[in-house]
């Protein structure tokens, strides 16, 4: 951690202070909402489509949403040249930014990851009847995100793409799928249940990216596939499932995504 | 909170005192596992079964297992009469005990309680197969469970029951079915990816209870059914989406289970 800030009062406290108590629902049930951003040249980039999402997330988890991450977010941002920021706001009510280093993993990935389909057991449709499944809001109840980043790890891949039982793509644990074909870009829609993307939003205003069911053969079939996430940015992917892929229009709207950020 | 303490040490913090740092794992991805018992009468009821459930949980996500949870929670139970216990054990490194007043709602749930079914989209055999979606788990990735019991209370009961899309009964969100069928008590088989239930474990050596698969049909024809968990205990279902159910037999096991906390 750079630096630690908590909402209330906008005060920057010691990283290594304990911030939170033992009984928050953040802590007990995974009942915290976040968002994690990009901050470029002391400003936290998409900001208003993050705190967008967040309160949409919070109002899913019946989080109240407080005032003020605006301003905590600018404020954490300043000084900062490149780094992450996450927002986080649990439901014992305690606010908090913190900006930490991009790990090199993250800056590696932009260079190309490998990625393993794992099939997550729902169907595509499932998730808009069913509101209890949280699908689109972003929580920090993510332990089985990070399990399946596990398992493509022990799969030699950097990253998963889950699939629904109805053969289609679905999202990844951290970032959202596009994919090259037939000459444009495909991203599966919102109604699946997966997490409207905020850096899928900044693309879309960079290139034409189309929201179109994407199956798996689709996927499998692709030219060319991209992981988007806010602190990695345009993944592109090398290597789906064994199979090379080539990556010049990922490449160019990689370069497009990072000069937005410094607009 | 009645009492809070930390692993480390074994040391009593002040309840009110923040334990948990900003970037701890638990807090940010839900990486922590939990485990929630009875104390009665200075004693943490089937410590022994929670403490192996525990490590399983802490195995399946990937966080190594610290020793002294046994002699933590039996400090923690000191001179505590009756009330809940919690374990956790976070991806940072934190344990930690906290000693909780149980609800007047908990309570009040082994009078009886009414439930709803709530689809929970996956197939009874997925989870096997897919051990990033973490089943048999305890985790602290919980908001789901509580958006489940929250779409329970909207639909006006007190509890909800997930099925499975093949017509199976699985779990509740925080408890074991058990439904009383043709004269014997039956439960769904663990395989389902369900949680392994210590209440379960601690009934079925007071009566028999068969472990099988248990269909919807079959739940909707039970003369009887029970909740089991922790701290509630045996909880008699007097509503089953909206049908009636009697007790009797549920009654009789709550009576032999109390009398097993105060052995």
């Amino acid at each position: 951690m750079i630096r630690l800030l908590l909402l209330d009062g906008l005060r920057e406290v010691p990283v290594d202070a304990p911030v939170l108590r033992a009984d928050d629902l953040g802590v007990v049930r995974g009942e915290a909402v976040f968002e994690t951003l990009r901050v470029v040249g002391s400003r936290p980039c998409y900001l208003d489509e993050h705190l967008e999402r967040f309160g949409r997330s919070a109002a899913s988890l019946d989080i109240p949403m407080p005032p003020g991450f605006d301003e905590l977010a600018a404020k954490a941002a300043a000084g900062i040249e490149d780094a992450g920021l996450r927002l986080t706001l649990t439901k014992g009510g305690l606010g908090m930014a913190v900006v930490f280093e991009i790990a090199a993993e993250t800056v590696g990935g932009r260079s190309g990851i490998r990625v393993v389909t794992l099939p997550l057991g729902l169907a595509s449709d499932f998730r808009r009847t069913a509101p209890w499944l949280l699908g689109g809001a972003k929580s920090t109840s993510y332990a089985v995100n990070m399990a399946s980043s596990r398992e493509a790890h022990r799969r030699g891949a950097d990253d998963a793409i889950w699939t629904s039982t109805d053969g289609y793509v679905l999202e990844a644990p951290t970032s959202t799928v596009v994919a090259h074909l037939d000459g444009r870009w495909v991203t599966p829609p919102a109604e699946t249940g997966i997490l409207a993307g905020t850096t899928l939003r900044a693309c879309a205003s960079l290139v034409e990216i189309a929201t179109l069911p994407l199956t798996v053969d689709d996927l499998a079939a692709a030219a060319e596939v991209v992981l988007l996430s806010s602190v990695r940015g345009v993944a592109p992917v090398t290597d789906l499932d064994g199979r090379k892929l080539v990556t010049p229009a990922g490449r160019a709207l990689q370069s497009a995504f990072e000069a937005s950020l410094r607009r």
